[in-house]
């Protein structure tokens, strides 16, 4: 039996859970963007979310809830940013964490993991399934999967981005008429689809994604889940999943707008643009919605957008890659 | 005769004015932080304010209060950070605005600065008068000379970033003990100490400078003002003022707790942490005070501290050579 989609109560639901555990990250506004866009263009930086990245909420929102008897603690797969949520989260409730990490993951996001407690097993990206090695795992240990989209605790702990956003909105008396997101498996847009278009009937909820990964783009448009071409490459390590997850797509065929690509040299300038003008640090992954928006993907004259900036977990040598010779 | 001192209520006239123009600039908690100080610490990002530095609040305030008749406009001189701040809201105003800036200032802070419209002389930190360079020329031009500390308006302008520290913190259910400020001038300083000690009775405020330029610190050990020893470098362009000013030390000799100098390496520590832990671009002179936290100067453990980080304008490889190898 599938299990239910979340609904706006779920993702409040969530939003009391992680009250006084998440950040509340705030609504930015840019003179520049707005000029630029010719739009009025709010950013929320999820880059200054506990863990350095969105992933906290949902894995908050799943860890949380676990029985006291818990006590195989928890397993996961991730390329980063979810193994850091996880952490962070199984610390908290003082749950063992082992997560499985692709060994070419930025240097950063393994580091913190460790450094939050957890455990960290290193996989091959190319040659190994994460899937079947997380699950061997909780099954040898009796510890809980939680996976990394695919989940309606996971995907309501997300929403709570869009809550937040249609409420900060409302609070500086603008109403979105578009928001951007950055989109893997799809639980973060998945969820904040499911609050905003609960809350501000007709907005359009657009997914990005790198090109060659534009799985879900690609899966609206056909109305069927597609996976990506294999060997295809990417600087957004966070999003590299190969297909839409089963619950996140059954959310976001129904919810969502449609879907951007965009290609390494354009998250690469968002990246740039990032640090020059808003003075953010963000991941390559984490800048896939303002790159498609300074890329001209979507015309925001006369409107009003929010953007998710979902991460700013970055190594120094890709992040000084991307802003060199910027200014 | 000398001008008044600024008090709360020219701070909160100030904050009037700004409304609508000026970012309020969220006030953030970092959970590494506090675990690493002991205590509370909230960060004031002014990196996110308009112009990428606090200086937009004290350029306004001024330029926002000249006479409709003022049509020779403002000449101001300016490391970089002030000249931002000044050429937009002289661009706000419609009025013309001349810079006099340092011909090795960062390239991003002269290309921004003609960027917002202004027009930038460059002079010879080392061998020209920058005081005598924009008076003659103020002179000249019939402008308004807009000084970068040493001006009620200008005080009373930055003080603002005090105001919404107050505020912000009683919104969250605290009371900063302690507040910690980057000091050149000390224009921004005596403006925040100006409205938090009139607001919260016994908080102490601290005056960060960059090593060699600790002018204020000693200023204040020594009750007199002190200049710093010539032939001083600092990675910190943006706090090379020679001596405290005349005004801002008639203030911060009364309201300071105190100063700490950080050397040049422990700015490019805390611009490491900031770019990996917190996610923000900081530049050199907007990290002295989080440098003195994280080098451990003051001793936070179980109190309740904001710290300024007061700008983000910086060259990409300024910034790359202080976050490299930083994981």
């Amino acid at each position: 039996m599938k299990p239910a989609l979340p609904d706006l109560a779920a993702v409040e639901a969530a939003g009391a859970r992680l009250a006084g555990q998440a950040v509340e990250t705030p609504l930015l506004e840019s003179h520049d963007l707005n000029a630029r866009t010719g739009g009025r263009v709010f950013i929320k930086p999820e880059t200054l979310q506990r863990t350095g990245s969105f992933k906290f909420r949902g894995a908050f929102n799943k860890i949380s809830q676990l029985p006291p008897d818990a006590k195989g603690g928890v397993v996961a797969f991730s390329s980063g940013n979810h193994a850091q949520g996880v952490a962070v989260a199984a610390q908290i409730r003082g749950l063992p964490a082992v997560i499985v990490m692709p060994s070419d993951a930025p240097a950063i996001k393994i580091a913190n993991t460790r450094a939050y407690g957890a455990e960290v097993l290193l996989y091959d990206r190319y040659r190994e399934d994460r899937e079947q090695v997380a699950g061997r795992l909780a099954a040898e240990r009796g510890a809980v999967l939680v996976r990394p989209y695919d989940d309606p605790d996971i995907i309501a702990g997300q929403g709570t981005i869009g809550l937040e956003i249609a409420r900060q909105c409302q609070a500086k008396g603008a109403a979105p008429d578009v928001v951007l997101a950055p989109c893997g498996g799809g639980g973060m847009i998945a969820g904040c689809a499911t609050a905003l278009t609960a809350l501000l009937p007709g907005v359009k909820v657009y997914a990005v994604e790198p090109a060659g990964f534009d799985d879900t783009a690609r899966s609206l448009a056909a109305h069927k889940r597609l996976g990506n071409e294999p060997g295809k490459t990417t600087i957004c390590d966070a999003l590299m999943a190969a297909m839409p997850g089963e619950l996140t797509f059954a959310i976001n065929g129904r919810l969502l707008a449609g879907g951007f690509a965009v290609s390494d040299k354009e998250v690469q300038a968002a990246m740039a643009y990032a640090f020059r003008a808003l003075k953010l640090v963000v991941e390559p992954g984490g800048a896939v919605a303002l790159a498609a928006v300074l890329a001209g993907k979507i015309d925001l004259r006369g409107r009003t957008a929010a953007i998710v900036c979902s991460g700013g977990n970055v190594d120094p040598a890709t992040f000084c890659a991307a802003i060199a010779g910027s200014e």
